[in-house]
């Protein structure tokens, strides 16, 4: 019997997929219309810190959700039936700020004082944004959303502090207003933009030569649009050499079974 | 007796000052809160057309009221007691698409087959901005906003066509941001910007020249942010070459009863 078809999965259906091991794969383009989620999971004794940083730099930490308790592996109001530690596609691990390895399953670093934050994911307003017509230069040619370190401070909370990655998308100045717009709607996946044009103005040297990611086209006559970006939690954590601490893989996020409409402010 | 302080009248107190002529100066400043309309008075034969060319360009030519009839002197919905023919400070003559005359009283010229449109005007969307912290340079120089043709056309009705005449802020790129988020509320008073950055974008040779209006300095760091302007459908009557019109005299407007706040559309 053949595998069904990735695309034509629900989120718990690619969830269980997850969790039997039956896909391992970035989740880009599956389920469309539900969220996908940036994770982060640290040790309950810096909880507290990286729930104030969230608080403090919505832009680039939208909080979707947080693990009730310690240990706790599931999220309801997010996802039904959720096991943290299984249901993603990839992991990453992380001791002392240094990546150690990448695994599809928890359950042999799983401990009980880990908590798990859950954060918004600008997939989400790039359907948004695809839905209105505009183009979205990363998904044109097909690369990874150009991420950048800037010199804009984020408000630091106890052991965390960073400045701002922000992700960036080219667009005429129209289409930039427009997506200005649509953007505002959705606050908890990183909301309206934080700058456009200039990058020397927010401390980027080489818009062709981005910190994560891949490089974009960059056409006449368009400008540059920055976004606060779900990477800038992740430089925090790193920055705060945690004795341990988990990530998703890049691209291989959390799908959960709340629809981006819901997102929606307005 | 001393003059009463036009800065503490009510909008009706203002238009009947006008009506008995103690009062012909610009309205920039008076009745903070309330909408101020520019004003186009053309003959019935004429009113579908511009009808049309307001509905094709609604961001130029927002229409917050139109008369009932034509010889209509009055706009109930919008200011109470309104005789349109006196209750503005100056008013501006045109003959054949010449400005002839400037006067404060159109009783001498009043025909039982003209039509009055009332539309948006940007003192409403500044005063949203200044209440939100944002700088208007135009206010702190305390000049006139600059204006500039473009080569962005209008959509035809009838007689009546033009490119899209634009309103200049300079601002830093976050301000902007925050700018369109505003503007976007208030869609009957020109929207959200059409255009920032490169000015040669849309035809406008010279920044610093503009074709209405004064220059203002932008400073380091800083983006031209471009507004549709009311002054588009005065070109556009112009440029039709109409036997006679009339417009409010630049600056001294229509102050209706209608609060800015009630065309926030969010």
């Amino acid at each position: 019997m053949s595998q069904p078809n990735p695309l034509q999965l629900s989120p718990l259906q690619i969830r269980q997929q997850c969790r039997s091991g039956a896909f391992s794969r970035n989740t880009s383009g599956l389920a469309p219309g539900f969220v996908q989620a940036n994770m982060a999971i640290i040790p309950a004794a810096y909880a507290a810190d990286f729930l104030q940083f969230c608080h403090f730099n919505p832009k680039p930490c939208p909080l979707l959700g947080m693990a009730a308790t310690p240990g706790a592996i599931d999220m309801p109001q997010l996802a039904a039936n959720l096991d943290i530690r299984s249901d993603l596609p990839r992991y990453r691990l992380f001791r002392h700020g240094e990546f150690t390895e990448e695994v599809t399953d928890l359950g042999a670093v799983w401990r009980d004082d880990l908590v798990t934050f859950l954060i918004g994911c600008s997939f989400s307003f790039e359907e948004a944004l695809l839905a209105d017509g505009l183009e979205i230069r990363n998904i044109t040619e097909q690369k990874n959303v150009p991420m950048y370190k800037t010199n804009i401070p984020c408000q630091s909370a106890g052991v965390f502090s960073s400045n701002m990655v922000v992700s960036m998308r080219p667009m005429q100045p129209a289409a930039a207003i427009r997506a200005i717009q649509i953007c505002s709607r959705f606050p908890q996946v990183h909301g309206a933009p934080v700058h456009f044009g200039d990058p020397a103005r927010i401390g980027i040297q080489n818009i062709n030569q981005p910190d994560y990611g891949d490089a974009v086209s960059i056409k006449e006559g368009e400008v540059p649009v920055f976004w606060a970006c779900g990477v800038t939690p992740q430089l925090a954590i790193a920055q705060a050499k945690l004795d341990f601490c988990i990530s998703h893989a890049p691209g291989h996020m959390l799908i959960t079974d709340l629809p981006n409409s819901k997102l929606a402010v307005l």
